[in-house]
This record gives C-alpha cells, sequence and structure tokens, in this order.
C-alpha cells in the first residue's frame, strides 16, 4: 500500500465532480486497489470555488505551479480544458516527472505527440479515458483488450449536446434553434454552442480513437468537419421516411489509401445499433478484424460521468507507480498512414433540392447526376404547405465519388428550374 | 522489447482462432506494442488437429504437462473449458510460475477464489476477459476504468445462442423445439445444448461479474438459475402486445441485504437498451454511482470474437512481463456481501394462466392474488382457437414479492375453473 498524492488543477464541472467522487470512495479505493488516493493541492482562477467546495484553504491557490512545483504531489489532474493554459500546465507536470490525468480532448487531439513525447522522456503515465465519451470507457479498451485486432473502423456519436439536439429534432420536430435553446436551458450546451453544433469537440475525439485504433497519429486539423447548423427538421423526417436516421458522426476508417476521417450529420439505416442511441448519450462503435462488431454505450457528458472516467485514470496510475510500473502503455502511434481528402471519399449522399414544380425538372435534374456517374437509388418529391411553387426533390445516391456529387450540384444549381440546393448529406452503410 | 513464449492448451474453436490471430498479427504487436509474442508449445487430446492447423510436430503433444513443464513458456493459454482437467492444468501452470490467460468461465465461476490466490502466491498474472461476452471487453473495463465507481448492477445478455433463438421465437414465432434445432444446424447451439439452454453458461458468466463489480466474491452455485425451455412463442406474444421484449437475463445487484443475482427469462421495457439487442450478440449493461448507465456490445461467441480477447489478454500479460510488474491487479474481492435468497425478491411478474372460460373466473384469480397483496398492474384474456374453452389469462403484477407471488400461484393451481398455471416469468424495470 502506498499513498498518492493527487493535485487537482481546474475545478469547473468534472473538478468539482473528482473531488465528489474520491471523498465518497477514497477508501474503498483503499481497501480494493490497495493504494490511498488522496487530493493534496487545488488550483483554480476563482477562488469562490475553493469554498464552495469545501476545500482546507492551505491546499488552495490561484497559480496553478503552487501544484506542479510541489514535490510531494505524484499525480497532476489538468481540467482546465483547451490549448492554452492546459498545455503549459501538462507539458510542465510532466517535465517535473508526475503523471499526468486529463479530460483534455482539444490539447490531446492537436498536441497528442508532443505530451507523449514528455511522459515517456519521464517514464511517467499520461491518462485521457475521460477526453472521449465522457465515462464510456473506449480509449482503455482500444489500448488493452482491442490490441489484439487491425481495427477497420471506430464511429461514434460522441457529442451529447447535438445528439440531444437532434433527437428533439427528429421526436418532436423541433427547429434548429428552437432545440438549440432548449439544449442551453437544460444546460447541454454551452452559451456559445460553436465547438458542438459546428462537430469541432467531435472532432477532437474521433483524432484522438483514431490515432489509437490506427496507431497512427491524426490531429484535430486533419479531419474535415461539419457542423448541424444547416440542417432542417425537413430533411430529418424526409430521411426518417427513407429508413434512416441522421446523426452526427463521427468517422475513422482504415482503407487501403489512408485514413479516411470526418465529422458531419450523417444518414444511417434505422436498424444500425447506433441510429438508437438518442439524447444526451454517447455510444462508439468499433470493428475489428477478429472482434467483428462491439459498441460502447454511456453519458458522454456531465459532471460525474466525466470524472469516473479521470478517476478511474487516477486510481490506474496510482496502482502503476505503487507497483513502479509507470509508462508501460505509451504512444501507440507506431505507423504513418496518409490521411485521405475528403474530395476522394465515396459514399452514398442524401440531397435535397428546391425546384420549381413544372414538367422536366426531375428529367434535368436526374439527367446531370448520370451525366456525372452519380447513380441513383430513390428519389421522392415533396410538396410542402406555403411554398407555393416550389417543392422539395429528395434524392438518395447508391456509392458515388465525393467530387462528382459536388460536380453534379454545381451545375444542378445553374438550372433554370431549381431554385437551391438544399441540404446535402452524407450516407453511410448502404 | 522481450521475446514472451506463449504455450496453447486447447486447439478447439477458439484456441485455432488464436493460431490464427497470432499468425496474422504476431509482427504488429511487436512494432505496437514492443512485445515479442511466439506460440512455442501446443497440447491437445487430439493429434489430428496439429496437423489441421498446420503446427510443427515438434511443438505439439497430447500431454498439457509438455506445456507446462516447459521452463522457457512464459505465458500458458488455457482453452479446454470446464472444471476437470483444466482446473488441474491452470493451478499446475499458477505453481510452475507462469502467467495464465483463459476463457473458461466455469472455472473461474466455481473455482475462481482458488485459481487467483495460486497466481497472487506466485505473483504472477491470471487474465480471463474471454470468459465473459466473448471478444467484448467487460472485465477489463470493470477493473480499470470503471473501478472508480460503486457499481449499483450489472445485468446481460450473455448467452449468444438462447438470444439467437429467442429472437427467432420472437420475430417469427418459431417454437422453442425448432429454433433450437435451427440453432444447432447454424453451428449456434452444441448437440448437447444444457449448458446454454438451461442457463448455465450465463449463470457463470454473471457470478464472474458480480465477483468484479460488487468487489466480492459469488461462485457458479450461489446463483439461482432458469432456463428457456418452457418458454412459448405465445409467451413472448403476449409480452410484446404489452411493451415488452423476453430476454434471457443474467443480473446482478447490489442491494441493501446484500447482492441479488439470478439467470431466468425476464420481460424489459422494448426501450431498454438490451431489449434490442437480437441474434447472437451479447449486451452488458452496468449502472454505476457516477458513470450511470453504460452498455458494452458485440458478438459473444465464435472463434475468432472469443480469440481476440483471448490474444489481447496475451498482450497485457507480456507487456506486463516486458515491464516487470505483473499481479498488479489480482482478485478485487475485498468484501463479503451475502447472497441474496431469491425467495427474498421482490419484483413484477407475467403470469400466464390457462383457464375454462366462464363466469367468475377473472374474479376468483384476481382474488387470491389479493388476498396475498400482489398488486395487478394489467390483465389480458386471450382465446386461441383449437383449445375449446380454454382460454389465456395474463397477468402483469406491480413489484411484488415472489414468496406471494408463489403462495398465490399454488392457491389459483387449485382453483376448478383454473386449468393450469402456464409460463410465470420475472419483469425487470417496471
Amino acid at each position: 500500500m502506498r499513498t498518492i498524492n493527487v493535485g487537482l488543477i481546474g475545478l469547473g464541472t468534472v473538478g468539482s465532480g473528482v473531488v465528489e467522487i474520491v471523498r465518497r470512495h477514497g477508501d474503498h479505493y483503499l481497501a480494493r486497489a490497495g493504494v490511498d488516493i488522496r487530493l493534496t493541492r487545488y488550483a483554480d482562477a476563482d477562488e469562490q470555488r475553493f469554498e464552495d467546495l469545501g476545500l482546507p484553504a492551505a491546499s488552495c491557490a490561484t497559480d496553478w505551479r503552487t501544484v506542479v512545483d510541489d514535490p510531494d504531489v505524484d499525480i497532476v489532474i489538468e481540467l482546465i480544458g483547451g490549448t492554452g493554459v492546459a498545455h503549459e500546465v501538462v507539458i510542465a507536470a510532466l517535465d517535473a516527472g508526475k503523471s499526468v490525468v486529463t479530460a483534455n480532448k482539444a490539447l490531446m487531439a492537436s498536441a497528442g505527440k508532443e505530451v507523449m513525447d514528455h511522459a515517456a522522456a519521464q517514464g511517467v503515465d499520461i491518462a485521457f479515458e475521460a477526453s472521449v465519451g465522457g465515462g464510456i470507457p473506449i480509449i482503455g479498451p482500444l489500448k488493452h483488450s482491442l490490441t489484439s485486432n487491425e481495427i477497420q473502423s471506430v464511429m461514434g456519436i460522441v457529442n451529447g449536446t447535438t445528439n440531444y439536439m437532434l433527437t428533439r429534432m427528429a421526436e418532436d420536430g423541433l427547429d434548429y434553434d428552437t432545440a438549440l435553446a432548449e439544449a442551453q436551458a437544460k444546460g447541454f450546451a454551452e452559451a456559445d454552442p460553436t465547438a458542438d453544433v459546428d462537430g469541432l469537440d467531435a472532432a477532437a475525439k474521433i483524432a484522438i480513437l483514431a490515432s489509437i485504433a490506427f496507431n497512427s497519429r491524426v490531429t484535430l486539423e486533419q479531419v474535415p468537419t461539419e457542423g448541424i447548423r444547416s440542417l432542417t427538421p425537413l430533411d430529418i423526417e424526409y430521411a426518417e421516411e427513407m429508413g434512416y436516421a441522421v446523426k452526427l458522426l463521427a468517422i475513422a476508417r482504415r482503407t487501403e489509401s489512408g485514413v479516411d476521417i470526418r465529422v458531419h450529420p450523417t444518414l444511417m439505416p434505422a436498424s444500425h445499433p447506433l441510429a438508437g442511441v438518442n439524447g444526451v448519450y454517447n455510444a462508439i462503435y468499433v470493428v475489428g478484424d477478429s472482434v467483428g462488431e462491439t459498441m460502447f454505450f454511456g453519458e458522454g457528458a456531465g459532471s460525474l460521468p466525466a470524472a469516473s472516467a479521470v478517476v478511474g485514470d487516477v486510481i490506474e496510475v496510482a496502482r502503476h507507480l505503487a507497483k513502479n510500473c509507470l509508462g508501460f502503455v505509451g504512444c501507440t502511434c507506431t505507423e504513418q498512414l496518409p490521411v485521405r481528402d475528403i474530395a476522394d471519399l465515396e459514399t452514398a449522399y442524401y440531397i435535397r433540392l428546391e425546384v420549381i414544380d413544372q414538367p422536366g425538372v426531375l428529367a434535368a435534374t436526374s439527367k446531370v447526376f448520370a451525366d456525372n456517374v452519380v447513380s441513383l437509388a430513390s428519389v421522392i418529391q415533396k410538396a410542402e404547405a406555403g411554398r407555393g411553387e416550389i417543392v422539395d426533390l429528395v434524392y438518395v445516391t447508391h456509392r458515388a465519388s465525393e467530387r462528382a456529387v459536388r460536380e453534379s450540384l454545381a451545375e444542378i444549381a445553374a438550372l433554370p428550374t431549381v431554385r437551391a440546393v438544399g441540404t446535402v448529406l452524407r450516407a453511410e452503410d448502404l
């Protein structure tokens, strides 16, 4: 048994969850895992939080360096987030020979290699289970049990805010603005929802998962990303009619020409395990060459679920410290696979055109697709009340090249009978 | 980097999968995990298998002792199964100072403590991820990331054979015998299906999961178990009509009076994540006090999925060997919780009575329930063609005590208008 001193930097939503869990279960960890985990140092820019959480004043400081510089601290938990101060904190803590536990997806997705190099140089642990999927164990399974596989694909609903919004839009026909306002009122979305609704949060998470799954570093900047701002309840309704659910999907696939990685609203068959994941829940679907299909489901956000993963990491690192075997699983990026240009993508597409309802419009638009070798799987025409002569032509294509679809749409937009190219969505597993 | 010599005992379905995976990916493991895993010894009672798998004769023997006695073997994989020879093999290997990887649920569920004690005495690893849920990582997540939680319940569809049969009965109205014959024809069920259809396989698995989740040893013998032999497609149809799916569920729950553990066909709301798990798939649903709801889904059986978990364990143990940190997570049963008598259970029930269709029968049977303080949630009456005056009365109760339900049914069976007590099923989450 050994006492492990832990310093906690960042006392926001997840940080306060960590304090609560360790208070509740610290004694259990000693009994069950043989490690006496003690939170001995706290730092946060907001002094009020020390009092709110009932922390001893002598252990608290607004300067994070008091945590990193304390020679008695074994593990530093970084829960500031972002790539500014948090980056400085993590590197300084590792360089001081401390193991680090973080929930910081942006940092790990943009500077993961640098962080891991610093950990390896000191022979310490860097653990980041909470950076993806909240409390869902996914990084552990990928780095351990599933290591025996060549992973073929990882796809996830990894942003609870947008999944909540899409669920409300699908089930109750809310429009985007109403769904966002409701998510904000319930505390699921922030005042500035950019990172969620534009898909950046999901992009960071899939970069992390792809790097582990494919043993090849993918960074946030390499992930083509589209959010859900332009989605309408109408599109979701049409998709449902045709047997699909619409989800903001983070996709990573190993292909012969490199890693196919992207985040965008996606049509998927209603029968797919991910299609039934609703509300704030997250799920990550992994296909390996031996294990076949697997899925990991749970609460992707919130104070206690994310703190569950952080404290799980702390216990794991503490066990390593107690057994003197830090750093036994570090960076696993041993290959250098290229990341594919999204223009090289071949998949199926959902295309909604707003056209003038007159003879020949279906023939004209369909001809453009045919000329560009975009083969069509189905088309429906929909008239909406109050739009006069404008109707929706909704196409679903067979597998086609992204380039050919883009070229088709440029030509179609110029047709006199076409008022607008409405929504274009990629579809999976068709 | 270090060469890790592995001996493989048992070359059946899973064993041959292990050979295939290591052949396919051995070089990857060296590059990615820094361990050079070599299968150097094989044993099986059936010599023909050596040839079928193209193994070098000099490395093969029918006597398992040649593997365990080889001083160069670091890790022994036991894939014989059962509690006879396999028990001897595992204990001998551990006593010889070798780490052991096994898929043996029966052994771990009945002699888990003995096995772990032998591993601890030698300071070696015992790993058994493949014993539950085939390739689904579940033991790893419970022992690592989710350790931060007090786990409140673990419920699983952990037997693919019966889930396949129930899916066929539900979706296509097959009766039990036809569903079984089909499962056997497809290779999902063995010639002697007892372990699957009577729930013993599921009971072993939930004993293992409960022991880890609640940090308290539960053995196979302590799990009240009912199989699916008496289930009819009619019951599944009635349940569906009332909004439920019927699954062979393995249930373990932490309660104030001890561990509530059992295996039986169970009604669950069609909206529950487990209700949609069909065919040969498995899923384990875990609720923790911090993480909330999580679910782990995948292929629960088959050569490669189970071998995926076995080889994942081998890589993990090999990393520990290479880093000289074996045995850092051993037995976690630090508490001694009592196991509750199923007679003390309180849950909801589905009860199908076969009664004579005449005035007063509903009143008479309902009165017996009322007299025994069994409160009724709903009742439907169903006449089936060709049964003359006999009709089905189908009750679903509110939460009631198992004792009161049993006493009610004994009284009801004696009523002159009641031909038989048909099916009685427990229900979850009502």
